[in-house]
């Protein structure tokens, strides 16, 4: 009975890491599982589908170890919306953080000055990826539905719920439902009577590391675990995805940049910030998680590989000619926002642009201009969380653009901060392990978590060009501002 | 003793065509010079070299039909400068419109106001490129030549002088100084007396089709033309490649896009702008040459296809792949002032942009935006005249970026006016030829200049494409604008 499964159940698959006594990661399973978009804006998934996933997955990683799983803990995709009758039947699908059909009800929201409450009271972003729009959305436009349910939760409740029948949730997946109070850390009343939701229809919240007694015995059979086994409620990716590189407090942030992107810090004061560029989602009272999701990260490099390239073109080629041009890339100055964007603008109408062109900028500047654009949009996210807080002594990166010494030196260029990598990427899993060592007495404080979650290289900012970036940022933001006004007329 | 040689001297060559008596160009020749660049922002000419390239096209003309040469008549670059001595022995080089060294004279002129009562009182935009500019800074930087100097002629008048020994200049050359009285016709008192000049300084203001005696005999011999050989003064290539494609009142405007492109219009009465966007140009008491020169043509088109292709890609793949999207681009939008921009938002520091990627914008949509936007500024340029005078009939076209059928029929769609085609693209020399025929008595009035500009195919605007552009152009003069104050500090 020395392992411990991490379960990842994110958008487009989940994962599990199985992991050994010492918090060696030994196997891992994935499955995935389709997006429903039938209408415009609609982003959502089927729970079933996902619980069939995860139990394929505690199957298959139960199986090597015959079934010897000590504990299941859990990190999860924030903001999905599920809603349930009266027992616990699905009334929903899940509706996840990319359904968009809420946008009219944001404007409006922020029109109003609700928005900017919203924000200030619980630290939620201007957004409709949070369920507190989505439920206004659906009280308005299917009144029936959102009368008939007799609870709200998420697709990690829900999944929990099934395999053991306690519907609760932890503090920092509360959080990003939108409702969560800052200072009291429960729901808001004020809220729950603006919406006219009964306290009851929403889970109990409790901490990460609770213990769930016992998954049900058709489950224990049918996933082949142990009646032992236990499950940890877990907590939120965004959270897990933090302390899982060691970024447990203000001194680090920790940058990760796939598909798209986030970075996040945790403060020990609730911080919102005067033009709700990030959120603000508490963990408890001392731990607070401030940070940004971005959308174009590794998926402009990959459109500007195959755009400004070819579709046959590897990364390595791009970064290859990439390099050839000098750092600034001749003042060629690229936004990313070919995917709208969230942190730090905000702004679902965004797109991309490169601008300053002169007939000097070839290839290698276009090519390079796309990477230091993606990057200086990290960076003015991560910049609004330095305003409010301090520069970090570093800055802990994972994910797939970040996979090369070009990319991570020019990253710390533009930060002025030293990028440090990880040795284990899997961040989410490799912190839902460490919560389950907690709840089950192998591992004491949080700072340990940096035996499992450990260093690897150093880049250290570069002097000269730091003061070409530094030079260069300022003219970033202010284009970046001159074209704001433009989108909403082009996206028309 | 029935040809013509019209003579054509452009900034990088002088070309020859030779006409016979019923109009039809039999041969043409052609010679290059270098420009001097030896300190930044110079662009010269040896005047000699010149000369020199003058003689040789004449020589090879007049070979081909044994000196049976009836006139020469001269299309000339506008706004060059040279200085001469007290015998006119050259002083400078020949300073061409190219030159930039002026530039912050210009600046302070604009912001005194000197430089908006220039254009108003000679239809010259506040630009380097013009000479009076050009003699204040020789004013200031180099006031011992200044002083020095006997003469100011450009190289039209060089040439002739050369010749004949008449130094004269002709109302259309005259205009291009930038100290020619819109309303005079002559050279403007309070301007002569700012600049300290004589107005014997500058050369007499003659009509273009003046027949200027005989050439020197010495040169008759070299150049193996007749001692009956007439040279007519003829004028300038904005004027001449105006007349040249049959655009002789406002019905018509002429659009020629080579390398760099212009616009032009002829109209009653002198005009100016708001916004000085266009030059106001007489050419006699009737008849005024509004338009605007463009840096951004055929480079433009030259660049993409080297840097968003390769340079081994031909110009009909450029065009082939572009006609894959769909009119508009998918509201894609370029901004082609790679190479700072003149007419119509003169501005040096200007850059190239393209603004509004999503993903699904891939290199058929950035080929396409990138000829919209050529032309988009084309347009721009067109709408200042159009506004201040009115929507002409058709737009008579010629040049190499406008080589093609989808060119063509876009400029058709974007202007919302039907493009015509020329059956002969040496507007300029046919022009002079034209005036040759005046002068000689072989043609009567400018409207016979059909006979011998003939159109060829007509372009009519689609009107479903036409609403495409029409919703699009707004917002591409929107974009413009909003960038219009980053490009000083870009440039920085
Ligand atoms: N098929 C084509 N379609 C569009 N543009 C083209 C095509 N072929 C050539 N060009 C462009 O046309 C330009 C050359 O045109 P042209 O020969 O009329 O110019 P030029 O005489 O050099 O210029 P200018 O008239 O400005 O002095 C080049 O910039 C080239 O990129
Ligand atoms: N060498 C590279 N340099 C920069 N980006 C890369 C490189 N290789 C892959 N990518 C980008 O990384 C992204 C995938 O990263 P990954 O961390 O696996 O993302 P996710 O888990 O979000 O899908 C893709 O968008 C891809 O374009």
């Amino acid at each position: 009975m020395n392992y411990i499964i991490g379960m990842d159940v994110g958008t487009t698959a989940t994962k599990g890491v199985l992991y050994d006594e010492n918090g060696k990661d030994i196997f891992s399973a994935r499955y995935g599982y389709p997006l429903i978009q039938e209408e415009v804006n609609q982003a959502e998934e089927d729970p079933q589908l996902i619980f069939d996933a995860v139990q394929n997955t505690i199957f298959k990683l139960a199986q090597k170890v015959k079934g010897q799983i000590a504990a299941i803990s859990w990190s999860s995709q924030m903001h999905s919306l599920i809603g349930l009758g009266r027992n616990n039947e699905l009334l929903t699908n899940s509706i996840t953080w990319a359904d968009n059909r809420c946008a009219k009800v944001v404007e409006k929201a922020k029109k109003s000055g609700l928005a900017r409450k919203i924000y200030e009271k619980t630290g939620m972003p201007m957004h409709p990826m949070a369920p507190i729009y989505k439920l206004m959305w659906l009280k308005n436009e299917r009144p029936e539905l959102f009368n008939h349910a007799e609870k709200w939760c998420g697709i990690k409740e829900y999944l929990i719920w099934r395999l053991t029948g306690k519907l609760i949730t932890d503090t920092t997946m509360a959080a990003g439902i939108g409702m969560l109070n800052l200072k009291t850390l429960d729901w808001d009343q004020e809220l729950l009577e603006l919406l006219e939701i009964d306290q009851n229809k929403l889970p109990k919240i409790v901490k990460p590391t609770q213990v769930i007694a016992a998954v049900y015995p058709e489950y224990v059979q049918k996933l082949g675990i142990s009646t032992d086994t236990k499950i940890i409620l877990g907590a939120s990716d965004g959270y897990l995805s933090t302390i899982g590189v060691n970024a447990i407090d203000s001194d680090h942030f920790a940058l990760n940049v796939g598909t798209s992107g986030a970075v996040r810090t945790i403060v020990a004061q609730p911080k919102i910030d005067q033009n709700a560029s990030y959120f603000c989602y508490p963990v408890d009272k001392q731990h607070y998680l401030l940070g940004g999701p971005i959308n174009n990260g590794g998926i402009v490099f990959n459109w500007a590989r195959q755009t400004l390239f070819d579709a046959n073109e590897i990364p390595q080629d791009f970064l290859d000619v990439a390099q050839t041009a000098p750092a600034g890339s001749r003042s060629l100055i690229f936004l990313p926002y070919l995917g709208g964007e969230r942190a730090p603008i905000w702004d679902a109408n965004a797109r991309g642009s490169f601008v300053g062109l002169t007939r000097m900028h070839q290839k290698p500047e276009m090519a390079r201009a796309v990477i230091e654009g993606i990057i200086f949009n990290l960076y003015d996210a991560a910049f609004s969380l330095i305003k409010n807080t301090k520069k970090p002594v570093a800055i802990n990166a994972t994910g797939g653009f970040l996979k090369s010494d070009f990319v991570r030196q020019l990253c710390a260029n533009i930060f002025n901060i030293p990028i440090v990598t990880m040795k284990e990427e899997q961040s989410g899993t490799l912190a839902a392990m460490f919560l389950a060592r907690q709840a089950l007495g192998w591992s004491k404080k949080l700072d340990e978590i940096v035996q499992f979650a450990q260093e690897d290289k150093v880049y250290f900012p570069n002097e000269k060009e730091v003061a070409v970036y530094q030079k260069l940022f300022p003219l970033y933001c202010e284009i970046r501002n001159d074209l704001a006004a433009s989108y909403r007329k082009i996206s028309r």
